[in-house]
């Protein structure tokens, strides 16, 4: 038969088992967290029909998705879970208890280009709070302590959630007479890459004159100021706009719910550089950076939308939401040497190494009690020599091993072998359990 | 803007959030045991490259594959987890420490014919043990003790493992004198659908004489007996055939192992019907059901084969694997009356209820405590009337709330609800993490 070189496609992440439980160890973690805040889970089809996918219009998403092949309906792997969550509001509205509070984790795909760091298969973590045509904007503090919450549990340093609210510059430019909203945000939005030279190049391009580039400017640079001095002279700002009123209002209270929430002031910017994806967040924005580690870029993004399903149905579902790309950040955290990893990743089971084939039964019987009360762990099966059963421990970084010869068989006994230190001591099989579960061997 | 009706394509499983929290608790513990006995998980991209796919050649396989449309690489969504396993073996070996025992619960795609109970997209959880050019006929008993676990845990009733070796079954039909072993095989497996006589006639077809055609049920028959009447029986036959003693000699180990690992005899039945996929398995095989339910067929299957990689390497890594699809399976159990469903799914959340505005940041504090002490819980933030926040905590199936006006923030105290027997009881908040967790109010 013809050998077939195995190997995978480019921009797929694919991991080693010690890579992979410190992956899954965060994937946990995310998890739990959106699980104590009272999110459900949702699993939806990692296929869907491509009038739903494209349902806002191509452009770039049309030319990044992966389609299938198929002769039937026309169909294509999500590229992200916001577009199913929408189709799936709108059609199980009824069945749904609003407001509908759902995380989801899964795997979405976008044929990008190829580069460090980008993955065309990657893991996003969602928390969406949706709303039946009004969704309070104290939700908008709430979601942002899951997130802080997670970073606090995984140990990675502190983070810093950089928060703006649309309606406020929007409203701004409009106090200003400037009319090209989009051109404008986007433009602003590059600010941080593109410096501010080349920024307000771009904006006199856009026709704006020298007045209402200073202005904005003058505005966008409050963000050097500590958080309640921008808020006190955005309050000062002559206001007939209902916009930028509006957007202030907000995010005055999406500032004072967050700290209520439990994020430290410390924690929280107000950035009016930020803005986000512009055809799709209408009120609060949210960007999130690892101090000292902000070139990785935002962590977790989001905000506040008015209108989730608009594609699907004319009932209205305003939401706030927040996502970590979590392959994304798996590979940042690995490549700036961010992961808690120790030299070798730990096991936490126990393994059972038998002698020798007359000890076998005794050995299963020791598995099957420590199995049996809860304790990970396995048995070494292979008649190999010695040497090459402890070697197989070491190199799956197992601590604590249970020795079973001729001895510990006849005296109804085993003995416990510690890696690290060498120890091993011998025990009356019927107090194995407890011993492992009084804290005594650390596992 | 144009309404598009929101839906999902045929043969896709979406479920409610009250089903899926049912199919996740499965799934948990399904993964809860699998990392108990010692597997660590794998998450390989659901892309591969169709010719890593197709290695073993086309056929039915070719046919089902869910293709992608790149213009680049062709490839297309794998359709069992198998085949990326042995990829992966073949491709990471000399960073493996083998026996190699890896869990991977994941998605897989067929794009079977539409019928009911049949998923495109279904959820496979599998568990292998892979050695380096061997593999202990001992790990053939313990692999089928996992999933008797994960079904006593379940509490889905008892189910019977079916076990038979095909190279007994391959060494009897030498015996005989019959060569077409695949077709004979493969007619064999259908015997419980298509009944005895259809069977014999099949097996004419094949140009088996009227004595060989007795001969293979005399030996199949012998499955009607006690698992050691059988195993008396067939080594009374004479034995001329290395297959033949050889399968018996394994069979006779994996039936006396599958005991030692805790599997009681009257869960295990040697039945010398199932033969399984037909090219891939090379000794034990197994079939699972649910006992009284056998109807819905086997809810877990696999088997031993000598060679996994075959396709990507010339080294040999022989393994014993076992699978639960999960999609389908959740689906027997639901159209089975099977689930444990209670009328609505309890929520383990606790709800904090403020009952107006002027209490929401004495609420917070107390949603803070309860998460800071890992407590899961949730906060009903919108403005409506309280028979509205009840009716959500109902819809939910919430069990306990924290109900929390003007007194209880004065007193900083709060009233804990009981939803059930609608008990009200004010509490000290220095005292409620205690009481929650004490036991005495069960979530």
């Amino acid at each position: 038969m013809d050998i077939v070189n195995p190997s995978i496609l480019s921009g797929f992440m694919e991991l080693l088992p010690d890579e992979q439980k410190l992956f899954d160890e965060i994937k946990l973690t995310i998890e739990k967290n959106f699980i104590k805040y009272g999110f459900v889970n949702l699993d939806t089809p990692l296929i869907e029909k491509e009038e739903i996918l494209l349902s806002k219009g191509g452009g770039e998403t049309s030319k990044q998705i992966y389609r299938i092949d198929k002769e039937s309906t026309p169909q294509a792997l999500r590229f992200d879970l916001t577009v199913s969550l929408a189709r799936y509001v709108a059609m199980h509205a009824n069945e749904l208890n609003f407001p509908f509070r759902r995380y989801q984790i899964g795997k979405v795909y976008r044929g990008e280009r190829n580069q460090k760091g980008r993955y065309r298969e990657f893991y996003q973590c969602d928390i969406d709070i949706i709303g039946n045509e009004k969704l309070d904007i104290v939700n908008d503090g709430e979601i942002p302590s899951v997130i802080y919450n997670i970073f606090s549990d995984l140990g990675l340093g502190e983070v810093t959630f950089r928060v703006n609210n649309r309606k406020l510059l929007n409203g701004y430019l409009e106090l200003i007479s400037v009319s090209d909203f989009e051109s404008i945000m986007r433009t602003i939005d590059k600010l941080p890459k593109i410096g501010i030279e080349k920024t307000k190049l771009e904006l006199e391009k856009f026709g704006l004159n020298s007045l209402q580039i200073t202005q904005i400017f003058d505005f966008i640079n409050l963000t050097e100021l500590e958080n309640t001095e921008i808020l006190d002279k955005l309050l000062k700002i002559e206001i007939s706009n209902d916009s930028y009123s509006e957007g202030l209002g907000e995010l005055v209270k999406v500032y004072e719910y967050m700290k209520m929430f439990g994020i430290p002031e410390k924690n929280i910017k107000i950035d009016l550089t930020i803005t986000r994806g512009l055809d799709y967040y209408t009120g609060t924005v949210f960007e999130t950076f690892l101090n000292g580690y902000e070139s990785i870029g935002s962590v977790c993004s989001g905000g506040r939308y008015d209108n989730l399903a608009s594609n699907f149905t004319k009932q209205k579902y305003p939401g706030i939401g927040l996502s970590i790309g979590l392959t994304r950040l798996f590979y940042q955290l690995n490549d700036s040497k961010l992961l808690k990893k120790q030299e070798k990743t730990v096991s936490h089971n126990i393994l059972v190494i038998p002698m020798n084939e007359e000890v076998l039964d005794y050995s299963i019987e020791v598995v099957n009690l420590l199995r049996n009360n809860d304790i990970n762990s396995q048995i070494y099966l292979e008649t190999v020599k010695t040497k090459k059963k402890f070697n197989y421990a070491d190199k799956m970084g197992i601590k604590n091993a249970i020795i079973i010869g001729e001895t510990e068989k006849q005296n109804n006994t085993v003995s416990l072998k510690n890696f690290d230190n060498g120890n091993q001591e011998e025990l009356k099989l019927e107090n194995l359990v407890e011993i492992l579960n009084g804290g005594k061997y650390e596992n």
